[in-house]
């Protein structure tokens, strides 16, 4: 089984960290891969950046559906392009947020989401919403951090998760603690050890999902929504 | 006043069809510019379209903002990019979608949406539900008419029309009919006139909704949501 | 283009406070009459006082319909008989709650409402769930000033406004503030000014919006819903 | 125990009718009143009347406050100025709509609701989302029969409600029936008979539970929503 | 009449306590019969619970069906078997949460609950989102007591239970308070004195509704939902 | 890895059913237990069914912990006990109905279910809205077989499963089908083959997960919703 991971920034620092810790879970038989385009912002921490990582993610799709991959994880937690990427592949697309927000679901009765700016909490309440999971959703934990920020000082990092994922425990009634960057994959363990409840890995757990999706030789359907696009004039 | 209008598919055929409709609501003293972007898709139809329509269409809010326009209205019925528009603008950014939504709920029970495709169906679904509009939305109408097929033979496109509204001002309880697409600007007062319900033209009511704002000196709140993304690197 | 502005209650202070201010905003095409019944209560502030406004309010719509005038602004931030209005009237009524909940949730990613006493509060969250915004809704802010009070001592009333408003946007996550009631007609600006957040002053917006139906021609939906009432016997 | 029945359309018919009914199953010990406003429109079929029939209403709310009933009963389906009756009592108001919607939500998986004419199944709509129960509600059953005219020609109506109820419970997946009209007691028995299904005669529901609330000792909370208002100068 | 109010714990004390208050309630002409099974745990406090109780609570079922009883109450907050009480019985079973968190929605604007301990609080989210009542809901308020203890220290559990009812209107906007406990019986009107709000006693609400069904002759449908199970071999 | 599989029916073709299916599905390191209980209902078809099911069930979840297993799989698709089986383990535990519904809405647009019998349709409704996942859902699709009939006759049951699929995805919108019976596994190839649709069987997504979660160490949280119950006196 061959599985890319797309880390749609472009800091390779990150893209290693990802694949760093990808290695430690992924199963022996499993080939893994970890790219980020060449062009792009080299973080995502708003729409603008979603938008301006996009043209370059497709063709990283497009590439993996050539390469004959079995599975695409796209690592970054706002699932920038997801939908159009599951429009373009006939292999299965899997965003680290739709995944870890399903399974958070499953794992616990409120979950709570880390994000590194205030500026992301709404859209944490957008997609939880586009989902229907309001009712598992407990709050979003700003860290006022930005995320190169948080991959140059881990300790710091670590610290603010540990201090919010506490509050969220006792005032916000969360069960489960979703670090909601694909940057703090890794952190998930510690953090865990410490509070008591349970953490998730977001890249972790998608990947997972993914190994489980090519066991099982599914796709995402391709009729109506996730149909391929018509061939058309691109100027 | 001075309102741009941006197009964000590359068809300047449609550009024109816009430019041409507007002219004959927009106020006398309401200055008017319709472009669209001059790389990306001809039509969009799709997420993919979307995502590469999304980039060029941001180089154009900028251009507005650097002009000191007084409003941008976006004119694609899926609002493709509203959002990144929203936070790199000071002056409102109206989306045709989430303008005619909004209008609809308000001037009848419930509202059916025209679109061109089958794989479009959804994306009505996930943009009501977005905007908590669920118990106002009747159906998508499904057209099974490519955008520029409209375009180019309005006749069969009205006809089409016509065919679905009955429908769903009889089967599901529609009380206004929305042309969900911006290249069908002028086709409105036909329709109307043939059902006796109310039908809206996208481009038509967010221009006017645009206007309104800026008579009010009025922008989208730029804490939080929509803030100016930091700066940073673009590889 | 002429607009009936109607202020359900009887305070006359009030029409001319209501009056004095959308001559700022009107566009100068626009013909602008504000008007209240002769009989009624002198403010709105239970949902007895709306039902006893009704009968009256219903006077002035038909009044407006046979002036032909070409559209009818409801302002009350309650919306007291606007369904009915909708039914009895051919040219377009809007209600100042209605029109300026839809245009924040455009504004802004949440919108709170001030209202003046605390029996309110849940009448925000019964209308905000009649038109399923729940999700943009942030919180009631409780004045705690009966409405003749603020049009007599608009300081304190500013002053409580700001106070409210800057705990919303701290607490709440608002973005958008909703002054809800008619009096408060011209304090949006200088709120905004200090706060740096939106303020909708109710009744300019939805103005505003009666200008651009006006314009498009566009009525609410006359089939089903608000079709007109079977003449009939009343005792 | 003294219960008062506010049937508030002025058609006296209607009114015995109701009390015919009402005396097979009120409790031995429980006396019962039927009035009906002096002025007001003679059956309840829009909005516009349920406006005009609000404020004599609201006098005999206050008459039975006055004369020390247990509990009113407000007996049309739409429950028109039940909040504000609320507000001015101090004995439970119980509307024959929200009982019987909540009771019917206990006793099946959905409910359908027949209703006089087509402009009032939106109502149906919209009040059945007030309370939260969309998902107990399976269709409004258009009757196309005004409302005296169900009075006048009774066996008719039975026809027109078996027929409605049978397409309900076979195509919406209906198992209550709600005879949606106060005008309707006493039909629900004969529609069950025949159709095996659970009819619900909302008078009736509400005037048991009027007696239950009484038993108990119960009132609504005279805490913020429904408060007393203040009183006010009313010209 | 005679109705058959089944606790599903096996203490005999609640079971007598119950009796004890009922008794004082119920109409002169109403057999009251209150049982609790002879094998099971001795309180309901978690969903292990709620499955160890089932079986016995059903055979109570099929005896209170077999002894021609008019109604079944189960009282235990959860309504642990409801659905299942209702598939095997042709009387009316009514669940003592069901029937009070509807007529709460009745009463006020937003009902808090009392939960003995933290692990339940999420239950009762489930369950009033279960019903749709989600905007009627204020807060759960855990008492910290284990249910056996609130009998067997009814003063402390009175004291708790007022600190938290205070709380829930000041901060909640709660404007009814539901005492989550079958154990509860007979605190309400206490509590309801010294806090001006409405408190709801959730056995004593449900035997009124009981009361009601019993008088209109009315069942929960037995179609679909509800439908007598197929016979079939039990192992 | 040892992963047990729990049929919570009583039917031991059903239990070798699902274990032949499972062993061509499993990681070659993965150890594979599939039992049932000895007593209680031969195939679980009603909440009565489920009930009976319970404390058995619970048995086995307990003995799975003792022996260590690394993840337990509850193969029904009504997931009955699952929310007791989590409060006593401290493995995970996947009911298959949970894990589908959350996989499935990331799959496609809209999932519709295949159940047994006209009576457990609601069931999938409630189910559905207990997750938030009321816009996922297509519809519920009734074979009219019960569960054994199934197993014993294969060619009718595909035959019924397709039939009914076609019109899912014609007339529902269903983009992805869910078998939603235990006793279908190994079905689901054929008919994809067939319809082109993408269609789950839950028992192999389930496995899938509960492998995915071992390899990641995850387990439900304990803390408040799943917390192990207070020991007490069982009579």
């Amino acid at each position: 089984m061959k599985i890319l991971v797309i880390n749609p920034n472009t800091s390779a620092s990150v893209t290693e960290h990802i694949r760093r810790e990808l290695i430690k879970i992924k199963r022996p038989d499993t080939e893994l891969v970890v790219v980020n385009p060449e062009h792009g912002p080299v973080s995502i921490e708003s729409v603008l950046d979603e938008v301006l990582a996009g043209p370059p993610t497709m063709d990283l799709v497009r590439w993996a559906n050539a390469e004959r991959f079995d599975a695409i994880v796209l690592a970054c937690f706002s699932d920038p392009g997801l939908d159009a990427a599951k429009e373009i592949s006939d292999i299965p697309v899997i965003g680290i947020e739709e995944a870890t927000m399903h399974l958070a679901a499953m794992l616990g009765h409120k979950f709570s989401i880390t994000t590194a700016l205030a500026n992301r909490a709404p859209t944490r309440d957008v997609h939880v919403r586009l989902r229907g999971l309001e009712s598992s959703f407990a709050s979003a934990l700003v860290m006022d951090m930005p995320v190169l920020e948080m991959d140059a000082d881990p300790v710091k990092a670590k610290q603010r998760i540990l201090e919010l994922s506490r509050r969220a425990v006792e005032q916000d009634g969360a069960e489960v603690i979703i670090l909601g960057c694909a940057g703090l994959t890794g952190y998930a363990a510690d953090v865990e050890r410490e509070l008591g409840v349970v953490v998730l890995d977001p890249t972790s757990v998608a990947f997972k999902i993914a190994e489980a999706l090519a066991d099982l030789g599914l796709c995402h359907s391709k009729i109506r929504r996730f149909s391929r696009p018509r061939v058309k004039e691109i100027k």
